[in-house]
């Protein structure tokens, strides 16, 4: 079923009023979450609803909590999530990380002990505002295993770039180096559907098109082989070592200890381009777009480019709605 | 045939002087050379001097001139390579990086004008010296297809961790996001070997395994896919937009334009672990190899972790020289 983005939005929002939030971080839990559907990446979505509303109930997620500053200075900053909604100190670091950078050039703001941040593509408005670029990075916990390894022991580390372009919405690449996003996954397990070969692992390291299984000792396999373990890596060290002094063994995954803060952690560094001579992103985004589109003979895919995806899906959901798993409508009192 | 390190360096040390390199920048491009193949990346290595030579000759690498700072400021500062060589500016950069980043928490530095700069985590000795935990992106002239694209319209940009560990060499990551190095096909080019099918699509965008092809308008696919497009254009933004405001598209490629600076750029961006509250990086680093050696049930394989191939070949060629090309050693008055 759907339903208009303005209702999903208030409803979520309640959803978590009701469970002993205070209205300004539940506004701000909602809205990171309707985002990423309305870019279509459901799997960071509303659909989380159930599992962030458990963890409150259990205590994973303090709804009251505030996180404070460790170090509050020019040009590095750290952050104490406190046990907070990670979407609460998220943004609080991505504000901080362009405000350093809009005055210094740079700015860097780690964020340490702090719950699950949904799609970090969803940080882009104070990068927006100030026309800073922002590079996001997230320590997540284990479900990743390297090149020919059985064992789910790194994280899906995710990377975000966002580019601001004047009026325009910004810019944004935002991935992760699992070969897929572990939420794609388990909304297949909520569908009853099978996964695409390649996608998943079961415990024993065999491949499987079970979606249950990944939360059953399951594993996904690093993307990319070598590289996209050294990419993983290299997330491991930015935001979890110097970040957030962990890696991600030392993850709680959300789900399997409901009760517990899951002490992820996250690294934003704002780069101002102005700083470095540079006037105006959007005539580089112009050159990149071209440069892709070039490369195919017989021209391009219809999808070819960052945010293309996300552009239609959006576009699809102002007209026709969010699309709710019945699961989720119920939450909501939708149905 | 082999050759003791110290020879071939101070042959190519002076092979560079006697283009009229003076002494000092001379012996940082050797060391930057020769650093490659005693890691094992000869397509990085002293091969690459003949290519050195003859853009000296012709005017693409100016032997005397000297990088000059455009801002020279903290956190941020940016550095005109000015078409020296470009092991000259990158070597300063990283220093200033990591002496900027001990004081502030945080360095940057961009370095545009430049001129090619060899194997990335060659600029590591800054950050060991300071504990610096240094990223380095570069980017490169066009000569990557996006997934499933035939023409060469995207750098085989390269980026780079550094992560110091107290008296033992850093530990590097260090990856170009092609499925492979140009430098590995042009050496299977010299050597007259095929290369593997998935490294090389010919001028027409169909796959090929004859290394000619590269350098007659061939490309070397995206590794990874869209996840690969995506981590290469965030080095676009990064070290190109943004460092040297020019994307893959306006660097000038070595070998193409021998007469002509290459305008390739670079990001250096140092962080200090300590003003995130992190005293050594040493147990996270140690605590990455475990996860990634226990991912594998009949343990792991025998190379698995980065710089454990690094290592074995510099333990080689410490003990039997380095193997050079007939071409080369031609060239340093070995035969």
């Amino acid at each position: 079923m759907r339903y208009p983005v303005g209702v999903v939005l208030e409803r979520t929002a309640g959803a978590l009023r009701a469970a002993g939030m205070p209205p300004e971080p539940a506004a701000t839990v909602a809205e990171v979450m309707i985002d990423a559907d309305l870019r279509g990446h459901h799997s960071h979505g509303v659909l989380l609803l159930p599992v962030y509303l458990e963890r409150i109930r259990q205590g994973g997620i303090d709804p009251c909590a505030e996180p404070f500053w460790i170090r509050e200075e020019t040009p590095v900053s750290v952050l104490d999530a406190n046990g907070a909604a990670g979407q609460v100190a998220a943004r609080l670091a991505a504000e901080r990380s362009a405000a350093i950078a809009l005055q210094a050039g740079v700015g860097v703001v780690a964020v340490r002990h702090s719950n699950h941040v949904g799609m970090l593509a969803a940080y882009r408005a104070p990068f927006e505002r100030t026309g800073v670029v922002g590079l996001i990075l997230n320590l997540a916990g284990t479900s990743v295993a390297p090149p020919g390894g059985q064992r789910p022991t790194m994280g899906n580390n995710a990377v975000c770039l966002v580019v601001p372009r004047g009026e325009q919405e910004a810019f944004s690449v935002d991935f992760a180096t699992g070969a897929v996003a572990c939420g794609k996954i388990r909304q297949a397990a909520l569908q009853g559907t099978a996964v695409p070969e390649g996608w998943l692992l079961d415990r024993d390291g065999a491949p499987s098109t079970d979606p249950v299984q990944l939360d059953e000792g399951g594993a996904v396999p690093v993307f990319g082989g070598h590289k996209g373990l050294a990419l993983s890596l290299m997330i491991e060290i930015l935001a979890g070592a110097i970040g957030g002094g962990v890696t991600s063994r030392g993850v709680n995954r959300q789900r399997l200890w409901p009760d517990r803060v899951m002490d992820c952690s996250q690294l934003f560094v704002g780069f101002l381009p102005s700083a470095f001579g540079i006037a105006s992103m959007a005539p580089f985004l112009e050159e990149l777009e071209a440069a892709v589109r070039d490369s195919y003979v017989s021209g391009p895919p219809a999808l070819y480019f960052p945010e293309q995806y996300e552009a239609q899906a959006r576009k699809e959901a102002e007209r026709d709605g969010l699309r709710i798993e019945p699961e989720v409508a119920g939450v909501l009192g939708l149905c």
